[in-house]
């Protein structure tokens, strides 16, 4: 089946109502629809047109979200480039999405060097012409595409079909409801998923989203106490500050605030406690970007019983762990469900994601008897840091390429401000200063990805066939 | 995509909340899903399976809907029977659908001449047998047949699929919006669309159903009263009725009723009114059995700007006028989406129902420059008089407006001069002379629309929905 163009469809059936808040501003869906017809127009002055493959890099405002639906509009797919990554990362994601535009907010471009850079003040001023508008959307269309960090270090490509973020907003709006009176507030980066699919709930549910240009705690708790928005999205560290603020301004929370959706690694059960003492409810959930957002979610009612637990997978999905013969015992979490993505692209294309329908994690976890899903370890002993996903092996393949290390070992270590930290383990083939391989490191990692120390060691943990053992560096920490 | 069985997929997230409540009774989606697999072993000791093509003949109580899910979770194909049609009507369909079993209530037992009858009792006091429970449903799983009439007179089997009933419970939603709280109050039959679709909301959202065996309107006002129900489906009649035991009580309707879905054919805006000042949102729809329940619907915002429009397409839906070259051009209405059933069973399973995807309606309507639907006339009652097209909804809605009129029927009938003119047939408020009822059309109406007769009888002809049968009005010709 096709979906009738989702933002068509909203600006005719809910013409009127919120569809963006940014500061002072406000757009209807029907102003949002005729504003991305018009950048759609103008993006076709440049030769983009259906199917196009088109990077985006920018920092979130308004503008941001119209070119994205002119791309919509136009039927694109988008690479979805993170702008904190380094100019050699987002080389390699050009590079490897072979996109043959990339349009870059002004402020960012300095981050891009590429003959296909069209920044949005061009794109601003382009005498717009005809294009043809998609009316329908395949379900199989990818929509966006995210790179994600795995074992091999490699960033790979994620395409986000039309139906997986259809299913998406669908299961969650199973999950917590939905009225015509929502508003989520976006503070979440939107080339991420946790940004992004708040705007395609938007445009499904054809609910409104105020947007911050970056998460500020104060911000954030005048909102929730003016009633002004009923949704968001927090991860661990964003919630707390937001709870301190309150907690410093002896506030209270509108009754209009309904939900939390709290992502990017376990919450602590004390922050859903101290949330719920101003009536907020913390829904935790376990996602990828392979699953386009959340695939469980843990009730507040199960928080504190299920300390831990990333609760019950949505209406439309299943989990199962690998192996598994009873309640309890720990193996791969395996996925199914139509918000899971069909595959990668560029380099990875031929990566099977799937068997069976079953997308294998590479995470452990386990069910309980109730059917509760534990999340034991991310994958590759992922890092999360700020809700931000770090993946060791991608650090590691960097000090690896400074001839003085002969061995490289990264793993997370506790930090009370963002949750995990990178820290890394060297074994050199020469003397070096440290600074100057954190230097090296720097030009070629985000700045929330470089160790946040580096110590020099005689060997390495590894196991009988010399694989690292990245848990046992943990206790040198 | 295959969905995880809807049933045990609430039993697992929403065990506790209510599914089902009768009289004093009530069932959680707990005890909802373990009372269906008693069942469904029971049915199994029948030999029914996988596949098995099943009639149910039911009065609305919680044995059907018991039964109607143990069907479900073996995978049967559920043939719904209309208790009101006559033996030779119904024998028809179960030699149409070829059922392997007949389920039939105790108390409609002589309605079926059948060698594969299993009573209701029987199958109470069967010893269960293991069965294997469908876990998983494919999309394009038959789940229901429903028998409609068309223009040709031979009912036809129309197969509903899972994907079917979940787009059309999911646009809803994305409608009128969905909460934890809501309950869908059910007098509508549960073997037309109209009821058997709520218990599909019900599985889908997790809702509670509240189940009255038939329609009362002092029971459902009571209902509205203490606000133990949110929603509700009506027809026009009933919505009257309920509205005149409101208005005799002086009673108010509690804050927790939400909105009212109006099928059936155009409510009189009059009644829309009446309903705003108890704080009743009605919402009137058109759909059919092919597109599994409502396709467009007419938000109580534009009842009274857009009088006698069926409203805008739900998210997932389009509709467009056969031959229309601009708004305001009639035509055939076509319907496209994942709501619009594969196609009929038995001697009409030729029958293309689709075209491109496309449902051919048979209805007459047209779009407004607004992209309201006004559907002009189902096309089977169309009157064709001296050349000239005459709608009988047309001349029903003008008699409606009389005060003296409570209730209005019109079909053609044979006339010499012109070959049909439109008769109406009137249930009365109060006395009043035909002469005065007349000369109101008159003021209302081209001349050729007049009804040539106008006789006052004490009830219309209406289905076990409560629609008009104008074919059977005819027979009083």
């Amino acid at each position: 089946m096709n979906y009738p163009n989702w933002l068509l469809q909203r600006a005719h059936l809910s013409s009127s109502r919120m569809a963006l808040s940014y500061e002072e501003q406000e757009w209807s869906f029907s102003e949002m629809n005729s504003t991305a017809q018009k950048y759609a127009g103008k993006l076709a002055a440049f030769g983009v047109e259906r199917d196009s493959r088109v990077a985006i890099l920018s920092k979130s405002h308004p503008e941001f979200i119209f070119i994205m639906y002119a791309c919509l509009h136009i039927g694109c797919e988008m690479v979805m480039l993170n702008e904190r990554l380094s100019k050699v990362e987002l080389a390699y994601q050009l590079e490897d999405s072979k996109s043959r535009f990339v349009l870059v907010d002004d402020k960012l471009v300095e981050k891009i060097e590429s003959p296909h850079v069209i920044t949005f003040t061009s794109i601003r001023s382009a005498k717009p012409v005809e294009f043809e508008i998609q009316e329908e959307w395949e379900q199989g269309r990818t929509i966006s595409i995210m790179y994600t960090s795995g074992t091999t270090g490699n960033p790979k490509g994620v395409r986000q079909t039309a139906e997986n973020h259809f299913s998406s907003s669908i299961s969650s709006a199973l999950n917590i409801g939905i009225s015509a009176e929502d508003v989520w507030l976006c503070v979440m980066p939107l080339f991420h998923i946790s940004g992004f699919s708040i705007l395609m709930r938007s445009l499904v549910y054809g609910m409104g989203v105020r947007l911050h240009d970056k998460f500020d705690a104060q911000q954030c708790a005048k909102e929730l106490q003016k009633g002004t928005v009923t949704h968001m999205s927090v991860v661990g560290v964003t919630l707390e500050r937001i709870l301190n603020v309150l907690d410093e301004h002896k506030a209270s929370v509108s009754p209009n605030f309904k939900t939390m959706l709290a992502g990017g690694g376990p919450i602590p059960v004390a922050y859903i406690q101290r949330a719920e003492t101003y009536g907020i409810s913390v829904l935790q959930t376990y996602g990828m970007t392979e699953t386009s957002s959340q695939t469980t979610t843990l009730q507040p009612a199960d928080a504190a019983r299920k300390i831990g637990s990333s609760g019950k997978p949505l209406f439309l999905y299943q989990v199962k762990i690998e192996g598994a013969q009873k309640p309890g015992e720990a193996g791969e979490i395996h996925i199914r469900g139509p918000q899971v993505t069909p595959g990668y692209i560029g380099r990875h294309s031929g990566l099977l994601v799937q068997e069976d329908g079953w997308l294998h994690t590479g995470d452990i976890g386990y069910l309980d008897d109730e059917g509760f899903l534990f999340v034991v370890d991310r994958r590759s002993d992922l890092i999360v840091s700020g809700g931000e996903n770090i993946y060791p092996a991608e650090i590691e393949k960097v000090l690896l390429n400074h001839p003085a290390v002969r061995e490289a070992g990264v793993c997370g270590k506790p930090s009370e401000q963002w949750g995990e930290v990178p820290a890394a383990y060297v074994v050199l083939n020469e003397e070096i200063e440290l600074d100057v391989l954190l230097a090296f490191c720097r030009e070629q990692l985000a700045s929330y990805k470089l160790p946040k120390s580096i110590k020099t060691v005689e060997s390495l943990p590894r196991n009988a066939s010399n694989k690292l053992l990245r848990r046992e560096l943990k206790a040198w920490n």
